[in-house]
């Protein structure tokens, strides 16, 4: 039995949420990657700032819905965000998270115990993962994921608008498709607004800087068939590189591929 | 004045629907061309079919919806579409028409007083027209219409899914776009399932069939520039290059870009 199903029996067993289940294993140390647990349930990127630097950051995601789509927020100083989680502790239930002092990463603790401060406010943006699942309902095939390997992604010459000391480029994740299966990923991921919506751009990777397919700036490259086109969608590193750049004196995001696993439905996300 | 604001000045003074007034022009053999005459409403490919074969045809566009959406028909004999108009009478309300024995065009008369038989059977296709105007609205560059040329169709490598004698490839229309708009393109369109919908194709054109972009079997070349990429749709031009493979002993169609003009509203065919 893979983690991943044993998770989901113990949660069946206890009559939580498989969500729940997830985010309790978390906080005691147990589980580790979020890809593939509690399938259904809504993951997220996750940035914590303190409140002098939040309202900013928060015109930003406003201001740049696609990279940086919000599905959640705290109070300053409040751990929890009850919208997204029954018993949500945002400072233990993150597998791993990224300690950022001055733009630079300085460590990788499991919990925020040791952290956490009265002025922090969390934000929790949508994530590929939600749309990627819509994808493969329709039986559009993920390269990366048949690969077993990560997202290929891309810093673009697409200025995200700033807001205050928060500015840089988005960055954008790419996966093939033939054509008409393209136009039918635009058609579902256009469905899913709170996790990046359309692609920003199709075909052409020239045209939005991006000088060789074949190494991505983030991830791992995946090939693309002479029949396919790559399609790329605004990406949630975008504001975790927005953060780096703005270097904050302290900031927190989760670790790559280590999410929040929240309690809302994907399909609950779907507007249409 | 142009043609187009004096019938709709006249329909104003009259108290009619535009489109109506229209059809009452083109009855009493005014005006000529459809193109931009009572913006707003639906115009329709025209396909009347002797009912021995209407049933085989029927099939064939319910097999084909993206290049034969039905938005009407008739009952054998009856030349009134109440549903499509007011006072419509398939006969007279079309500025022209074109008359096909055994696969060949053999007359292009301005009605069908002389050639309508009881058991003909109209049928009421959707038309490319109706989703320009959603992107014209939309702010995007529709090229054909930029450059005042008819738009580029070609013969693609896609079967149809055939019906008794209704069988062939089907024939596409394409509009350049930047990739952005191309985007936009789909989500827009796929709001009219009625008027062809979402595109079938987007870039590389060999992978359909089409050899030289700038050679269309039917309509006129438009430039394609290197920061575009081409978007095709399923075409109205595939049911008449049907009907005449099929070498009918009798069929009428419209003559090409003088359609009929229905009561029906471009907005009202959004499904969302």
């Amino acid at each position: 039995m893979t983690v991943s199903a044993a998770l989901q029996q113990s949660a069946d067993e206890a009559g939580l949420l498989p969500s729940h289940q997830a985010r309790l294993d978390y906080r005691t140390g147990k589980g580790w990657s979020t890809a593939g647990v509690a399938n259904g349930f809504v993951q997220g990127n996750l940035a914590i700032i303190p409140e002098r630097y939040a309202g900013a950051f928060h015109r930003f995601c406003q201001l740049n819905p696609k990279p940086c789509p919000i599905i959640g927020m705290s109070d300053p100083g409040n751990p929890h965000i009850p919208a997204l989680g029954a018993d949500l502790d945002i400072r233990t239930d993150v597998p791993r998270y990224r300690v950022w002092r001055d733009g630079e990463m300085v460590e990788e603790p499991t919990d925020l115990l040791a952290h956490w401060r009265d002025d922090l406010v969390t934000f929790v943006l949508g994530c590929s993962f939600s749309f990627e699942e819509a994808l493969m309902a329709d039986g559009l095939p993920i390269r990366h994921i048949e690969q077993g390997c990560r997202v290929p992604m891309y810093r673009t010459n697409i200025a995200c608008t700033p807001s205050g000391q928060f500015a840089g480029p988005m960055v954008v994740s790419m996966r093939p498709f033939k054509p008409a299966q393209a136009i039918r990923a635009v058609q579902i991921t256009t469905r899913f607004p709170a996790v990046h919506g359309a692609p920003v751009h199709l075909g052409l990777p020239e045209q939005i800087g991006i000088a060789d397919i074949n190494t991505p700036d983030y991830g791992d490259p995946v090939p693309v068939g002479t029949d396919e086109i790559p399609v790329f969608w605004a990406c949630g590193v975008t504001p975790q590189a927005v953060i780096a750049a703005a270097k904050l004196p302290f900031a927190i995001t989760h670790a790559p591929g280590l999410m929040l696993i929240t309690d809302l439905r994907n399909k609950d996300l779907a507007v249409l």
